[in-house]
């Protein structure tokens, strides 16, 4: 019986695992480190694929989950911000000339909302929003029992969507302001952080801190300090603002919140939830609605990358 | 040979019409006011429908677009703000005891999108969004070449998008502040100018103005009023700033303007553009993006409701 590959490109580690057919656990799982002084991440992403491919076993194809925009159709990677020298770089058409196996590309986040659908949180709900809340703010849809691309792969951008015009304070990632990744990712809560501190009126046990990340601050929060509670119930409530509008437009089933912010719940969750009821325009968007938080952790681009190759060998 | 009807349900006007298969030109199409003394609104449609059935051929399915939310999975409107007394009527099950053929309801906004899509401007482009702005914002979406109807049929409500948080300007027709529609429609564009002429500095031809709808407005800019003007550009500044988020969200390969308000492209299409342009994170959302205005005109509900049952059929 065939075997399915999936591939988690990362900036800090690559990770590829061999499934068998109607199996989410691998049986072969390697793990290494992105970079090297021998070899280029592509060598050592072909060279890791080789291990997991086991002699003598008939593989249908290879997914690829990819940390930034990716073109499905033409199996490029368009832009991986922490892997550079990978943009623009056509993965699929290098990987199939060496393997010559079918290899299908996909956005990280796109894939963990596929995962989270087929796997995780998500069975059972073809209308499934899913946020992975970390240093940026990333989406995916399935709509009506499809992933959501869009016509050229780009679509499901969902922390790049304005939240608030004209906003005057610190620019998302994209260098737009007002952005929902600007007001709610760790990087957004860890920048109003140091924007309130230029005030020399701000109290808070923040100042002296030498490492002021989004982990910080949730300890700081936890252990009471007003500045780094308020920058955790901010995120969340600029997250309602925006989920709301994502209910009007996909009025899905469930929603999904992963990533690493999405661990610090207990800071965010209830601000969240107060704007998320304030912002709908009708009640009925909350309905039967089920929120929650991601079940596949640090496997779902794994997983996603999994589903993927699964739904492609199903069309 | 079967027979598709169709039905546009309007506050003001009910129209049905008989289409043959695969002709978008009706052979019979009758139009009535809304209201009568004699008859409920309800018995009023039956008897429109009765009218275009015609003797000794058999009817196929009956399509129903109605200026509101829908749950089309029951077949239920769920509220048509000019037709109060059709809020909760269970359109579907009332139609189907009385003639006895399949009957599809939809949102009026989300047709003329299935519409436009199947026989109008935007044929052959499986991802499209589209705008009704008229009095409000309405929206319909084809994403993967499917209608977007959400888990239970209130999905791609664009206007109530927020776009604006914290902001303290007229609310939008929901009640809710800071939503594309509050800016962008003709309700918004008539109520900023209210707002402005409040100030007795504001100079503008329309303070004398008997009428000051968005038509009125139109007019006075096409004149050379500057608060007129001023009025239409702050409209299409705002839709680009909404749209730009679409893009990001959707991927569209078209994007189709309908509605009263885009007849006055000449008074908005530069800002929009312009604010379109410098809101997409990534050139690559516009090439390849076709943007327009819609083809079907006052027929786009009709041929909507149409679409609607061609669909349902083909599934």
């Amino acid at each position: 019986m065939s075997i399915r590959i999936a591939v988690d490109l990362g900036g800090t580690h690559l990770r590829a695992a061999a499934f068998r057919k109607n199996e989410t656990e691998p049986f072969i799982h390697k793990k290494t480190t992105s970079r090297s002084n021998d070899e280029s991440i592509f060598e050592r992403l072909l060279h890791l694929i080789e291990e997991v491919m086991p002699a003598g076993e008939d593989v249908s194809g290879i997914g690829v989950a990819v940390p930034g925009p990716v073109d499905p159709i033409n199996g490029i990677i368009i832009e991986t911000p922490n892997i550079p020298e990978m943009n623009g770089f056509p993965l699929v058409e290098r990987l199939t000339e060496k393997l010559n196996v079918p290899v299908y590309l996909g956005n990280d986040a796109n894939l963990a909302a596929l995962g989270e659908w087929r796997y995780g949180a998500g069975q059972g709900h073809d209308h499934l929003l899913y946020f992975t809340i970390s240093t940026g703010v990333g989406g995916g849809v399935i709509s009506g029992g499809n992933l959501l691309e869009g016509s050229a792969g780009f679509g499901a951008e969902l922390g790049h969507v304005m939240v608030k015009a004209d906003d005057e304070g610190p620019t998302c990632s994209c260098g737009h302001h007002g952005h929902l990744e600007a007001f709610s990712s760790g990087t957004g809560i860890a920048k109003y952080v140091e924007a309130r501190l230029k005030n020399p009126e701000t109290e808070s046990s923040l100042r002296s801190s030498a490492n002021r990340n989004a982990t910080a601050i949730a300890e700081a929060a936890r252990a009471g300090d007003p500045l780094a509670t308020s920058a955790y119930e901010r995120a969340g409530h600029y997250l309602g603002v925006g989920v709301s509008s994502f209910l009007h437009i996909f009025n899905p089933s469930i929603v999904i919140l992963g990533g690493g912010v999405s661990q610090s719940r207990d800071l965010f969750w209830k601000p969240f939830e107060v704007s998320l009821r304030a912002n709908v325009f009708n009640p009925a968007y909350l309905e039967n609605l089920v929120i929650t938080t991601a079940a596949l952790g640090d496997d779902a681009g794994l997983l996603g990358a999994l589903a993927l190759v699964e739904t492609k060998e199903s069309h």
